[in-house]
């Protein structure tokens, strides 16, 4: 690493520093997370002052100590503790290195978590921009702005944060989240109760709604082949979604059934597994082409019901992001995935709320691009997907296990019950 | 084995058999079906004769010759197939011998399928009754009468069939059953239209009651867990539902909701996962044992809502059957696991459609005792429900890969959908 | 509630009560999880006094004052605390009620965790024999004696605990189990190293028969259908499995592949599907029923390989427990559930390692019975059996999922390892 | 549609038409499939002539009337049927249309299969090159040649089949593939036989490497995560792998994993969860774009181990195609999907063998281009993936349902073994 710490080098051959934690950090486990991940990083700590907030929402304060055989060692610490917000009492600035390579970051780079965070430049703290996992912190000194970048757009001369010295973390608290979400937990179970989240999923929705704020829908093609288009169209044309991130193919299944009353060939109406029109999902995509969009298709009159249309007739954005397993694609699929990246970044600014609906794909893409402040309920009728997006660090998910269409259809039933009572 | 095949030897050294298969033998996948077991038997075949149907409707013949190596091959195969409906041409009566031993069959008994059966008995086909599948086929000689009867009850001196000879089966018809449900057929994927599943699910429930069927639910206590009760709940009061077969657990977490709100300590209500009242299913199962039985309970006015309840004032039949991990259990639990399937087995006799719920033990316990001709649906989250019943022989099964609470919920809105009908 | 809890009454009219809570409350997250359960329980919560310990082995000690606006809710937030070590400063006696039904437990009864626990008898803390969760503790005051009893087995006379008072629980600490399996955490993810955790559970096996501890297995019959059979009889022979628990369907799988070289009638030699044999099992319980048991079997040479054959050659206790679903059964099958349940609680005495594999319902069952301190791992394929299993209160369970053969198979050679280097 | 079928009009006002199909009709399913497609289809059927096979190596032919009510329908069920091989007796060239906007077929076009195709020009059938499920087929009527061209590639004034006339199907047949994989069958059940299915895989990849084969392993990060990477290198420098398409994520954590022991930040070794190093794969990944790319790194001594080295040093062609959960990505990523379809699909030319492991992406992806006599099999923890796959068409693909570190770990132990027998 090029960062070097600021620890002392104490006469036992230790290297030892002071970090401090506030917040509610009994309550919300943080505490206990960075002492473990001190001792799991092969560390050792002394909890030198303690505060604990007298009632729940009463902050708290730690000051602990942190030894460690190597200032290598200590520094590779700081830096895991410091992304749950253990910040060296002993304050520096950021230390800035500028891109040598177009494209790549300095060596010793800072990481990014999708936590709120702040860098020190002038003995200032700033508020990081853009926040983003996974992304480096470019600073603007002259005007003391700093924000989240991508890898692939570093450019040479940029200045970067490297090392974890100057940089502060504040860890989204759990309980803040529990007010809003009670059905979290153990998310992954499929043995909970289910009207309760899904009535608090649709109050999510009504209140954002009527507060100004911006739900982005991430679904996949599963809503189409379980025949949970219409409720979705009932969101859409209700002003429920803001925003529709999807792939080639749930464009288009949702325009083959408008055309044809299928999705990869099964009748929804009917619910028979007949193979009967499994090519239909290509002509479907092929007059799209021919005709140069779908939003010239809407036009013309060749597209006149469904999810893709609903979104162009009550001009919801939408944004569709190329895969390697696409037919056709369609004329507003992004094929290169670095720009259907760099367009989702720009689009979820001012997203406030995201439902993701059967996509472990498109799911895992957006989860890497929010701030963990915005509230996230991932929908699947399997496990692996809710546990995957967690593993990969997208903690304020809350997973709901369950079947995509019977969802869709008691969530919009418990909208039509909540506009009745306005 | 004891029971020596009619089949010549020919000058070849082979052995040789005819059989014939009629019915529906293309359109149903029979012969195909036939053929393969022949050959991965390790015998060979040619088909003599071939008569197809001209329609869908009518029926084909074929008469095929099987050649094996050795007489005991000759028999492995013609017991195979005879499972399919093949018969040899050479007809004779069954062979019978007495059992020796109680609760154990002669060796080499004849093992039923869930098929329609006949056994011949002085030159005339009797039907097998009481069918089931993986039993003793028990004859009567006298009074020429024949039933399917379990190992445990095999009393010495009662005469069983062993070998195939004298039997024949008569298997159902695929593309009759595709009239019903026509959502089958690749049934474990998830990415299916449910809406229409659903629809035909409740459809069926509403001609059973109209034509006075009668509707057999299994359910397990994912129904309780995910606060589905309140749907069964309606299809108990309407007269969906004629008998109930569920296990400690099921009866537990519904007394426990009706008491305290909570299953498995959960609030249904407000969905959080907060531990309070972890032990509430022991107090409920404790008071229910103080009063001596759920019926006493709701007499007693201690019990006035849920699942059990319904079943007490609806006088709706319920079975509870034991497993090992039960607590308590309730005192209406059959502790004894074969006088619970005694139980079952009488009480199947007039059910004509069987609706399995969240439950993999009693789904495949009650999937063991149904004739193939009882229509079954089986719900569940997990694929792998529905793949354990198919692989044990359950064909006639129609798998949902769905959530429970939202399934339950969308079938009790069909149904009111329906009553609103007519 | 019968009992009344000894808290006093504010002049605010809050009902408050001191609690503490020691040990590694901190790091092994019991405090958080205490102030958490009295926020759900509606109470609050006021931290009088806190010691952190210095270093990770340090204990640490809170002093917390518990408000609740009913003496009702004070006792049932105290109850859920206690199960997680909080208790009261101001001690008393439990308080003790005879039974009065036969079976039954006086209302307001104590119900046990898993953990250690100690209940306090003439100013005495006495440790409560016979750990077990979900049971009650009846009290030999004369003796100073006290033990968990489930609820069919109290008799009428008998003392059993109610309300928590007099009651100290001393909770599992996580910490002290990391050292043994480092591979717990988020234990449902299929995407985790496999290779270290399998090596971590033959040093676990070999440590255990080296130091004369326990290992119980309890098994289901993917064993046999996976072809993994092999691979557990190695471990039989080479004595690293003390006690077998499993079901009807294992043992008779083990024998019909004894007998017939199939199970469920697939070869597992050549893996093909041919349903050739799928009554091969029947014809083996048969042919086991008719000499009289597994162990007259291998005596007469009619059994001569396989898991039982293995168990009875080298005198391996095993328990068969009965379930719905058995075909036969085998005569060693305990048909009753409560007296299965009886014998399994006996013998589980003494077991220091629990390794369950590829069943749902045997391990719930005994994860029920076990104390917290019997390191258990639980292996399957399917996510939902782990998940189960720590939604039912066995925290110590460590979970792997992944597939039955090639998990017992690189056991083996593990061992076979383990074996060369001593 | 454009294309007017052949069809008569009877006097009864039905379209009919003759159709034939000749091959192993019985044993492999073709004469039930399409028999069920006419019927599902709103047809009716009347077999004319049929001749069976007397055994089961021997050809069958069957002359089946089909009948419609309109000549839209007839067009349809013909289409559908010819998918499967059967052909109109009154034949006809295939009818061919000039494409008039580039990237799109004319309306009506005809949509391949993946199975071998034949077209009529001149009276003279003709090999489709390039078979691939999904495109179009372009006619160079000049040179008699045709060949599948997928919709972004149509050029204006290629001319493409339109209809179902003049092209026939040869359906791969069921029995063909049953010598290779006699573990296929009800794939998706985790409760098979492992050890025989893996030994046949290992076989197939000796036999391949042997003959002189491509074999393509198509791979997900897991194989990475579960620890499974070395089993693999194993397999690279055996050459039983010939090219490898992956994607970012298995490249990065492959690099991660020889650079820093980690993969998504677990230690592979220890096996224990700590958070440790979440950031190395950035780390990972930013190395290798401030050298260049993969190849680079190897060649200045900068990764020195794991997948990717192995397949630099041993010169086994990689693609890695991006995807819009990417991090980075490292250089060697195609970005734009198009693009890496184009260069999947110019590679897997002369595969004769694809495994399949742990990607549901990639999988879909690769099964997406592969003609239907290439053989598959597909490894997955997830029963979904492999229903996912046969759900979309790629029929011949085998699943087999295990967790990808021991299945990987007992492959390679199969190829020692054959390897030591030669």
């Amino acid at each position: 690493m090029a960062a070097q710490p600021a620890s002392e080098k104490h006469a036992s051959g230790e290297h030892v520093e002071d970090v401090q934690i506030a917040g509610h950090i009994i309550d919300s486990l943080i505490l206990p997370k960075i002492l473990d991940l001190i001792t799991t990083g092969g560390g050792t700590f002394r909890i030198k002052r303690i505060t604990i907030g007298q009632a729940r929402t009463d902050p708290s304060f730690a000051l602990v100590e942190v030894s460690a055989s190597s200032a290598e060692q200590l520094t590779e610490i700081l830096g895991q503790i410091g992304d749950h917000g253990a910040v060296p009492t002993a304050q520096q600035d950021c230390q800035l290195v500028a891109v040598d390579i177009a494209g790549a970051f300095p060596e010793g780079f800072y990481s990014s978590t999708n936590q709120r965070s702040e860098v020190r430049i002038d003995g200032r703290w700033i508020e990081v921009a853009d926040q983003e996992m996974d992304c480096g912190v470019m600073v603007d000194a002259r005007h003391m702005r700093a924000r989240c970048v991508p890898m692939t757009e570093a450019q040479p001369g940029a200045l970067f944060v490297v090392g974890h010295a100057g940089v502060r973390v504040f860890p989204q608290e759990r309980s803040a989240q529990r007010h809003e979400f009670e059905f979290m937990g153990s998310s992954v179970s499929t043995e909970k109760p289910k009207g309760a989240a899904i009535r608090q999923i649709a109050q999510e929705l009504f209140r954002t709604r009527r507060e100004g704020g911006q739900t982005l829908l991430v679904g996949g093609p599963a809503i189409v082949h379980t025949g949970s288009g219409e409720h979705l169209c009932r969101l859409l044309r209700g002003g429920y979604i803001n925003q529709l991130f999807a792939g080639n193919a749930l464009a288009s299944h949702d325009i083959e059934q408008a055309m044809f009353g299928t999705s990869l060939g099964v009748h929804l109406e009917r619910g028979d597994l007949a193979e009967a029109g499994h090519e239909h999902h290509l002509r479907a995509i092929n007059r799209i082409r021919r005709i140069g969009g779908i939003k010239q298709a809407v036009k013309a009159g060749l597209l006149t019901s469904g999810i893709m249309y609903e979104c162009v007739r009550n001009q919801i954005d939408f944004l569709l992001a190329g895969s390697i397993r696409d037919d056709g694609p369609l004329p507003e699929v992004i094929t290169d995935v670095l720009e259907a990246q760099r367009q989702m970044r720009e689009r979820i600014h001012g997203v406030t709320f995201c439902l993701m609906i059967a996509t472990t794909l498109h799911s895992i893409a957006v989860g890497n691009l929010l701030p963990s402040w915005v509230k996230v309920v991932c929908v699947d009728i399997n496990p692996s997907t809710v546990i995957k997006l967690n593993d990969r660090g997208s903690f304020q998910t809350v997973g709901l296990v369950t079947d995509v269409e019977p969802f869709l259809r008691s969530l919009a039933q418990e909208l039509d019950a909540l506009e009745r009572t306005v």
